[in-house]
């Protein structure tokens, strides 16, 4: 670092993307200028411009967009749709509301679909190395336990014992590899795990959501983290939606439970802060 | 609350809603089995079902993407895209750094939409209580400069002379109400604000995407808040693809300038604490 | 902005502070060298020192500490703790579970004392303007209500019949104003709204935590949106120990009821896409 | 779940909590009235009382308390506090500001206190499992490198040579234990890894503040998540005062750098959407 000029280019590369380019009138995505996108691309075709940098075909796009409007929302027992609501009645703007909520779209909630599509590339990568489909499939969830512990994620739901998304989503794709948009390859992977799954466990334990967009999101071409990074996308409309319905009720801080069910204490009862502090000039003269 | 039945209804209540409906194996939006929706709505279309509780026409959807579609970015300049990639080179995963970026779309950043739907509104009542466009507009504008001070928002830009994605939406927007999609009762409202601004000011201040997108919104019946949750959903997607570009970096604890530009300190200097605490026996014995 | 030297200059008073002073091997607060405070200050002297720029006395220091003591917590019933204790679940480290929590202490929940703050000091310029103390405060409460509404904030609690809190900070801060700590001038006034308020509703509604830390923050001078603040660096004590323990459970995906109390949904039933989009050759051709 | 009765058992130990008992007109942590620790606990003692359940000694509190204070704020280069500062201008409040900002305090931000706690411990094993200092030195670090990469968490600053607030960390932690306050069995292993990194380097990497917290954290017994909990209580402060600093400014929508100084594009230029879609009737008829 030389000089001023050194020190200005520094600065401007600190920042440096190949996402947008801005000029004074000038906004381009991906060399694309923003006015020839407006009312051409649809919303997912936007999103996938984003993030891979090239427009999809609009049969890719349909394919996404399926996934989108799939996960938008599960409901208020679901961790970050009660917490939208929660944040509302606490009095903060929607914006405040909405950041809570996607914050806790972590590796439990959110985070199921970029583990799936892990998963996948692991046994992707088994069958690559010449493994047949059920033996790659036995070497995937090897790793995948040894990586994410027993819960394979995709698979199962406590609360839906088969989840009505998954099979229309799964239709989808097939259509889709039929048509020859995407390969394909990712689909007997994931027919395989559930069949894996139901071989240890005993019982059936059926794609959920989370695996089924898995799929499309492999299929699509996505890494294994933008399935999170689309799920969340996708439930921010739930979040928005709850966070939204609940201002129209007035309600003020509103916690999890009616005030007339306490919540259980469990440590220790009764205890005088003269026994822990027989004598402290220091703090209480 | 005489007793467990009741508590257990009130716990029930406490968490109603009109959105979704849920059931072991069921799940639907407004009435509509999730399943029969999954390629069949776009994902704008399933935006405004969650929103709204019903379904829009297949013209009220694609206008309400191109407005999706036209805010999703604004560069690294923009405090929620600076953030986004800030937060990733902290180590934290997609969902904490969409957290952060969208918690500040507050007033000043992503609030734009929602006060100038509020201008839009200020001016219709006046226009419904009888007074002609101008008038209506000036003292629409008095009203809203009461409350939200002297910024317009939805005119103007720092960066743009002109914003190259408000005329777009415009002209989508006035070939829907051509087509009968939408009333338009809002198009030549905020065409009168811009005069109206120039008149005051002397100078022009060109409608900018927040005022263009407002004017959809609004066209669409949104109610105001939902011109900022609107814009969240939008610019969502730009923060996940800054995050995932970042990502890709491997850069740790990227600050807002290189190091080698210090920043600026004007508080006092050379102080010491033996002079503001001569004789502290208690904290420092 | 001419050169290289200008931008420069403009990027470092970009940054601009009077809090901190950084230079290689040099951190300064308020112009004193780090190292003289560390075993020095107490955290709350700190606390003092960067929200204000001068060290309090040591009586100072004491009767902020207890106030920050007395709001570390209010139990899962408070939607800051529900929110940390799910977000955890939800598979989250620490700073995400935080920063979803502390996100939602709005004006509702951890607005209350700014809210009295600002009561108080309407008041007191109402004092200023020659009213007696109880025409004062009649004429700050209808100050206040007209801009916040009917709830006093600092005043009543939904849970407490009288607040354990109120009374052991009250006499803390009466302690200091004899001692000449602080000028006790908002004692009185506090106190006075109290009546003012059974007088109006005819019931007895006694300070809560709120108009008693509101009291010492305000006898020691801090702004009242640094009462919010101030109660966020206390209550992120409680966020922080209810996300530990829920992190010691391994809970996953805690929603706010068990899944066995089904939430009450409110909306329309059994609508058929059909009926809605009788043909929509655009989307599902 | 045989009926209502379970139903609300079950419901309230869902929010079960050895932290907190409260009933009405009774609040207690750990078993003791909070009346009787205002003015009694100091704030340190009063986070170690809620994270561990028992009342520290004064003196065990005092240590607590100079981590507290030394890790407050790092000036505008921390991407936490950019944050903070950013988020006001965009129109939001305090609360909003402060969660985006304790949001990134993750791995690399917030996290090395927690990352070199993990390595005091393991050394500690090493040591128990027989192993002499340098050769658990020797050993921790080679299990910290295959978990945590090849920095040193707690070593070394990208700004300060010599970082001003470790040495008088370690002096206090030194005087604790000679006092017997702690074992002071952290202490040489935390001066062991520093030689061993300089060893292996062949260059001085000194202790920084995350490696002197973390030593007096574990002298003290907490858990390494904590050390990351414990620094953003810490950096909460630093955070509102930036953020109150800023908002006093009235800036709006301050972005990392002045507009002046571009962001570098790096992506493709020029490209058309005739080619990417030469016929999309589906989307643009």
């Amino acid at each position: 670092m030389s000089g001023p000029d050194d020190a200005l280019k520094s600065a401007q590369d600190w920042w440096k993307t190949g996402i947008i380019k801005m000029r004074p009138g000038v906004i381009e995505f991906g060399g694309y200028p923003v006015q020839d996108l407006i009312g051409r691309l649809s919303f997912p075709d936007m999103i996938w411009l984003l993030l891979r940098g090239d427009v999809p075909t609009p049969e890719q796009g349909r394919l996404l967009e399926a996934a989108l409007v799939a996960s938008v929302d599960h409901g208020p027992h679901a961790p970050s749709i009660a917490i939208a609501r929660m944040a509302v009645s606490c009095g903060v703007e929607l914006n405040t509301a909405m950041a809570s909520a996607v914050g806790v779209l972590g590796d439990s909630h959110g985070g199921a679909g970029q583990q799936c599509m892990e998963l996948f590339e692991m046994v992707r990568e088994e069958r690559a190395a010449g493994l047949g489909l059920d033996a790659a499939v036995d070497r995937g969830l090897d790793r995948y336990h040894a990586v994410h512990g027993k819960i394979v994620a995709g698979y199962g739901h406590r609360f839906h014992p088969v989840d009505p998304r998954a099979r229309p989503l799964l239709a989808l794709v097939e259509a889709a590899a039929a048509d020859g948009v995407v390969s394909g390859e990712y689909v007997p992977i994931a027919w395989a795990i559930e069949a894996a799954i139901q071989r240890r466990t005993g019982k059936p334990i059926p794609m959920n959501i989370d695996g089924a967009t898995a799929v499309i999101f492999a299929e699509l071409g996505f890494a294994p983290p933008l399935g999170r990074g689309l799920f969340i996308l996708s439930r921010s409309v739930g979040i928005l939606a709850h966070a939204w319905e609940q201002s129209q009720t007035g309600r003020r801080n509103m916690g999890p439970m009616p005030k007339e069910i306490p919540f259980t204490y469990t440590g220790p009862e009764g205890r005088s802060i003269d026994d822990a502090r027989p004598a402290d000039p220091d703090v209480d003269p």
